[in-house]
């Protein structure tokens, strides 16, 4: 992920000052998240992070997201808010797009979890849960179930190419999800991309979550059945680390908690989960040239992944 | 430019460690530079750029580059010097590559810069001239008239593609320079790459010059004559700013000087300057697919500076 749009500093300074923030210190153009462009920049009031929304963005979503996070952070919860100028205005133009200075946030994002962090990532996750529920906006899940069923109609035989046979696994696991899919599980606005990337850490603690940009209404355990696809494996999927994700699990239920007939369905969600990612991962794969400067991510850690829980729906104790 | 190889947290915090920096805080991947991958890092003992040099930067290089900065940053010159760790090792191994951990500067480049800053950056670039007078180091430059020809040579008719007539153009340009090009000037390490990218301003000053990978030992006065194409046109080319060339030149002289053989070479070196840039920019746009993420910078920005280079001599007064 790159900076898309160029912001000269002259114009970033400009900003700041509608905020009154003081001078423009520095401004570096940061990598990652999902596809904006990002500025950390330091004014005398303090180090911010300023997105532009791109293409991938609905600028038609950002009041859901921007309520979203200000609902979160009034409750304590250590999200990044999008700060309000002199006026009272969040979303600003900035280079033509549609654009927000936020919060910076201390911590750092980690590559090898320990149980005692993937714990209070699970916390985090069912405070967050706890902290959603009385917020009233909803926003639809473009990639649940029915989503699915498109992208792998639109993904074709083409996945073919990834690995032998997978566009006929995929059918098959549709097939599965469709008939076993719950249907009478509690909904509610869930993070739904709680992946080791947008959680911000400082030795156990988590200081940050991040990148809500996939936030929607959905059963809400799938949340934590994403969070543990993402968290609980190595990076290409062949490895279960059943004490990180028994972690994750012991946090959520410390904070929030499953319903027994939640519980009953992770096995289940699971799969979903990791059959979304399979299927996003093989459409991104499908459609980047394998010579642009972005890393391709492997659908087949996801599809092993799927394997996974497909048989050994007993990592989820019931 | 992105963030090619991902550090992890864990191993970034173990070599911050190395440097009894404290704690990490905050890591983000940052754009910008040449094709290095760069991270801003915080420590609880201050914010630090670490850098891992990726296949464009020569490792061989790097001690050059590094005795370079600490030279002028022992001057007083605001340049950002390679930190030691505590058995006083610069280069260290970080993800299977080279890297440092170096000093941070406030400052941000300009855009649309004024005379006033034009004038800070001559004067700048005259003092690192002055410190640099007893730099005995040398490094060869394989971007000078020899190199010229010899990528015209590989770029071949192909640049017709970019602007018709344009290979014919480029080979009377060389053959012109080679009749012309001052062979009795005085030589020293310049940065060879001062753009306002690479010089990081607060206000009217000066707070950072960056980016030294092609600091190389040349004719002294071309540097000058670098930095004037880079900062005294609109960015197409298209329009020549008189009064930001003049600030330049000011500033320069103001600090360090030409000797009356160095100005009356000026005219022809800035011809240098334009025709380099437009064989490299030509070159990466014909190795740089279309899709790619990344900007491809237009030759026809800098072959519009040679063309007025070309017509006004009298820009650089005698």
């Amino acid at each position: 992920m790159a900076v898309y749009t160029h912001v000269p500093a002259e114009e970033m300074a400009a900003l700041l000052a509608r905020y009154g923030l003081g001078g423009l210190r520095s401004a570096k153009g940061i990598a990652g998240g999902v596809e904006n462009s990002n500025y950390l920049v330091e004014a005398e009031g303090g180090r911010f992070i300023l997105t532009l929304y791109e293409k991938r963005v609905d600028a038609g979503d950002l009041p859901f997201f921007l309520a979203l996070l200000d609902h979160l952070a009034d409750r304590g919860l250590p999200v990044p808010r999008a700060l309000r100028d002199r006026d009272g205005v969040q979303v600003q133009t900035v280079a033509g797009r549609p654009a927000c200075l936020i919060e910076f946030l201390e911590g750092v994002s980690l590559s090898h979890p320990t149980p005692a962090q993937a714990r209070a990532t699970g916390e985090a996750l069912g405070r967050m849960h706890a902290a959603l529920a009385d917020f009233t906006p909803e926003r639809p899940n473009s990639l649940g179930l029915v989503g699915w069923a498109a992208l792998a109609a639109r993904c074709g035989a083409a996945v073919d190419t990834i690995a032998p046979g997978l566009s006929a696994r995929i059918a098959e696991e549709i097939a599965f999800l469709d008939a076993h899919w719950p249907t009478d599980l509690p909904r509610a606005v869930i993070h739904a991309d709680l992946f080791p990337d947008n959680v911000l850490m400082l030795g156990d603690a988590v200081t940050g979550v991040i990148d809500f940009y996939f936030a929607c209404t959905e059963t809400r355990a799938w949340d934590l059945a994403v969070t543990h696809s993402a968290w609980a494996f190595s990076g290409d999927g062949a490895d279960y680390r059943a004490e990180i994700g028994d972690a994750l699990l012991a946090g959520y239920e410390a904070t929030f908690g499953l319903s027994d007939a939640e519980r009953a369905a992770l096995p289940v969600l699971a799969r979903g989960s990791a059959l979304r990612f399979t299927l996003t991962r093989a459409w991104d794969w499908l459609n980047t040239p394998a010579d642009a400067m972005v890393t391709r991510k492997d659908p087949l850690a996801y599809l092993r992944r799927l394997d996974f829980y497909a048989a050994h729906p007993e990592c989820f104790p019931a």
